[in-house]
């Protein structure tokens, strides 16, 4: 859990010890007994825990768009920004022509018509994007108990693609500024250090700090702050962001992400967990292989969350309408999305 | 403006004759003189006739959200669908690897994590999106009187790229469903010919037999469905629907596009203007070349209207809130998106 | 067999009617017990046929290589050319920068340095290229017996990928025009028609013909012209050339690739076989499912071989050194390769 | 020239302090009245120094494949290998269906047929590859003094693309193993520290060294043998070879790539010349600037040198046929190649 390039943890809010104690196969199994919503749904579903956003839900989510104040949540896509995952790049964007070959009066068009056309190559997680339910899987097992074999083939998801949810991801939103709120000392104000591990207490703890505008129920879409986008942002040290530690989600906030019936949770960072995992011997993002197999829970990553924390912070309030239905590629197990808040 | 493979034109509506007389330079120099936007909000304008929609809009648009339901009116990404433009093909969308590959068991985590993920190769234009204000030159012009080198190089449009108007689709939306209210006969009802233009006439006796909520004013974003993608997917034709002859809004609805002061237009076809285009000798796009670098106006394609006409026509509701920010690829001229209405 | 688009069928060389009888399932299953190579070369062979080329080979190869006159016998790779297969289109080429952006001054290096930079996103299968022993199974098993799931994952080939045979390409080159000797009548003299079957009885009639240097043994290269790829380009019809009836090698041709022991075949088509198949009811790609996986043969496809054969039919010399080493992607199915004669 | 991350420099040969004396221009323009080629052979040239290469110097070289030993020279392509500059990333190879998918059953061919199919994004020179003439430009100037937005446009090299080049790549092959000649003390045998420039004084000693097969004259292609490749591999750091500091060329070795009359370079590094360039205050790649659009010369770059060096040392030959035409990119700027050396 230590972060050497980023000097020492902050004083003040350390990384939780409360974490489930035992070997990490006895925590998942624990987890899978408690969390599990396999059938909740029927069996055909491919919505997951966007069941529980309902037209009603909707309507009173837009009723939160007072202001008309406007924030998009994405990431620029390019090639020298923050990029996802360790191995497969960032967006590559390339001209198919441009004005320059309009000014050089070689595109043969009539009548002083000149355009320009683009291209773009891209990880599907490579910027702003959900994670689609056929992404992760549990001892085979993806979400609704299917077998990954018969869900996610080298045609892409057959079952839970990304279209499938084209519609769905419209409902209140919340933001749970935990780097505001814990982030302290050497590294900023408002960025929590690589490794620490937000737990539920501490995520009730911001929702009451917060007041009664961040109560948090069943649709909601859960923003969840730590700050470290923008500090690997200054630092200018995206490989740190695709691969370092980061802070995130301790693995006993799944009892939280479960509970409360949301419909989805995104954060800040790469991978929404903390990394490293909290668990020794070593295992590989053990709330991933909770939350979307057996939860059924998108979870979003690479939110710009900054202008919008602003905005709330100055005035109090912290649910907004959220539409962040993301590209419907057909089998997509990533969706790219410009997540879009109103508040 | 014959259409051979799809029959005789329908017997009711005609394409209209009241076009612009005169040569193609002549039309195009009256539009521009009529038309043409520049300067109206400042020298350093990225946002064009997005700039009709302010935070007071966005309010009263989420207020058309009463019942929740939600469309989304993306194009599904895959290379078997719809593609935009005759020469640079459908998305391609890949595994890095798949349910297949866990269930092989070969990916090496520990604990029975498995995984899938995924790359997309697309032009920008290839599904539902919106053209940016980089993408069409008149005279070597962009939008607001920048030349076209200074605007969109081969690094991406440096002034209006789509990053810069990733919060601003958020209006009212209203739909004008031409091909119902005109489509008829041999074609299917709902659905217009290839080659009719759509005239300022017509689009004005649409919104008056669709009654009051299908007015249109200031910062309003208007779809207007002519049937033709239903047509091509009936067909099982997407090289007719990329190339071929198609409905669409003739060169005189650019008086209509630009005094309603609408924010941006977008349709179910390719190229939105009717094509082959009405002039002769032959232009390429023209309205295009007035719409976009003159008027700064957004034009989106490839919009799946099909769903949402549906609703319109069973409840007489044609107004809602409509959530539609590209993707922002950075220096985009063209922005990928999936356009959430909400009623 | 008919091929409506192209006229009637040449009056003098017919389509064979010398094809296996009974069902397809028989004929698969004879030509399994014929010719099946497993096991001939070791249980760890990564080079099927290729295996016949040794050192000696090689050094006699070169020594054909008398007057240096020097035949590239690849398609260009761009969005308007032929293409591989029905479904996933064309190389596409952009530039990430170019001499226009160097000329407006804008990439920012000193002392008058600029520069043009590009990429490319390509089917591996697209342009001229040899099909992997990883391309094609017969019920599941690759070559040498392997099961299909043990060779080929969502991460590329892992026991006979292009990189394994990077080096191996370089033997004797013989042309076998089969177009020039056996085209004639309206298509076009020098090319036969879609669907004419190539017998092993013809091509020993061609051999035959073309002289001592067009003799056939072990470790050669064949590369057998006929006529189609000039054919499409005449016609600017690609979508012939990927999807529609061609002429091709006929199933019972297998007997010879296989007894005459050489290291590859290649066509100026993309199938190399006959197509639409000889079989009814209709199969895929017969001749493809015993070569590949069962005598572990290479085949090359979209060679572009008019120029090599107008030399050799000028000097009638049909035989040369060839240099065909593909592009070693790791793991790849499919290798694009810039073949190289010389005479 | 320190490259403190590697350790000390060896104590031996030192980086040589025989530079152009004076400024970065002063150098430069020296260069250019000495060694440009424009006009030499003909306006329309789109050759370069690959004209010195001709029929009979390819026979010749056809006559030193004595043994038939055969060396590919590629590096492998993928997303974990070494990749070609800073900032546009690997190869990336996806498959669009596998042996999984096969042997899933979900493919849906008759009579047992299965397959595997893939696509690549890659930039052009991100693997072994020949640096187009259209790659650089000196003062807006391309190859043969043609202004660089005449030549290379949105559309790719409209006059000097590598589908121009793709049959002149074949000649006599020189091996230069600098790194064993010259490399010594901690990097490890064969390896050149980082900086180290290579003389024309050098390049004599080790040809002398080597003897008569290494003599260099005109038409021949000289490959240059640092050892870095073979460094960074052994420490996994690709990041260093794609950006560190290098060995190379010297500036000073123009004079000996003009003179000698050779048809191309290339070497194991990415860039052919040393770096950071020699020069103060900092220039961009100064024998790039020189060689490609002044000279005319190829330069080849992330060749694999290491097991032709081996085979050289061992029987003391140091000539061989090199067969290296890159992929026929319309247009392109830069040709993967798969080089092939046979002894």
């Amino acid at each position: 859990m230590s972060e050497p390039a980023a000097g020492p943890l902050p004083s003040g809010p350390l990384p939780s010890g409360a974490l489930p104690s035992g070997a990490v196969e006895e925590a998942l199994a624990e987890a899978r007994r408690k969390y599990r919503n396999w059938g909740r749904w029927g069996a055909a579903d491919a919505l997951g825990t966007l069941n529980y956003i309902d037209d009603g839900k909707r309507a009173a989510a837009a009723r939160l768009a007072r202001s008309g104040r406007t924030f998009s949540l994405a990431v620029e896509l390019n090639s020298g920004g923050p990029r996802g995952g360790p191995s497969h790049g960032n967006p590559v964007h390339t001209m198919l022509d441009s004005g320059l070959d309009a000014a050089a009066g070689t595109q043969g068009f009539p009548h002083g018509f000149g355009d320009a056309d683009d291209v773009v190559f891209m990880p599907l997680r490579s910027g702003t994007h959900w994670d689609g339910l056929g992404h992760v899987y549990d001892n085979k097992r993806a979400w609704n108990g299917r077998h990954c074999a018969d869900v996610t083939t080298g045609a892409g998801d057959q079952v839970t693609g990304a279209e499938r949810q084209a519609a769905a991801f419209v409902s209140r939103g919340v933001l749970l500024d935990v780097g505001r709120a814990l982030g302290a000392g050497e590294l900023g104000a408002g960025e929590l250090p690589g490794g620490f591990a937000i737990t539920e207490d501490q995520l009730r703890a911001v929702i009451a700090a917060q007041g009664p505008s961040a109560r948090v129920g069943r649709g909601d879409i859960v923003l969840i702050r730590t700050g470290q986008l923008s500090f690997c942002r200054r630092l200018g040290d995206w490989e740190r962001y695709a691969a370092g530690p980061a802070p995130g989600l301790s693995f006993g906030a799944l009892s939280w992400l479960h509970g409360t019936e949301i419909a989805a949770v995104a954060t800040d960072t790469f991978a929404v967990e903390v990394r490293p995992p909290e668990f020794d011997p070593p295992c590989h993002l053990p709330l991933h292989q909770i939350a979307i197999p057996n939860i059924g829970l998108f979870l979003g990553e690479m939110f710009e969350l900054d202008a919008l924390a602003a905005d709330c912070a100055a005035d109090g309030r912290y649910e907004f309408l959220l539409v962040a239905g993301g590209l419907p590629v057909t089998g997509g197990v990533g969706a790219p999305v410009n997540p879009i808040a109103v508040k």
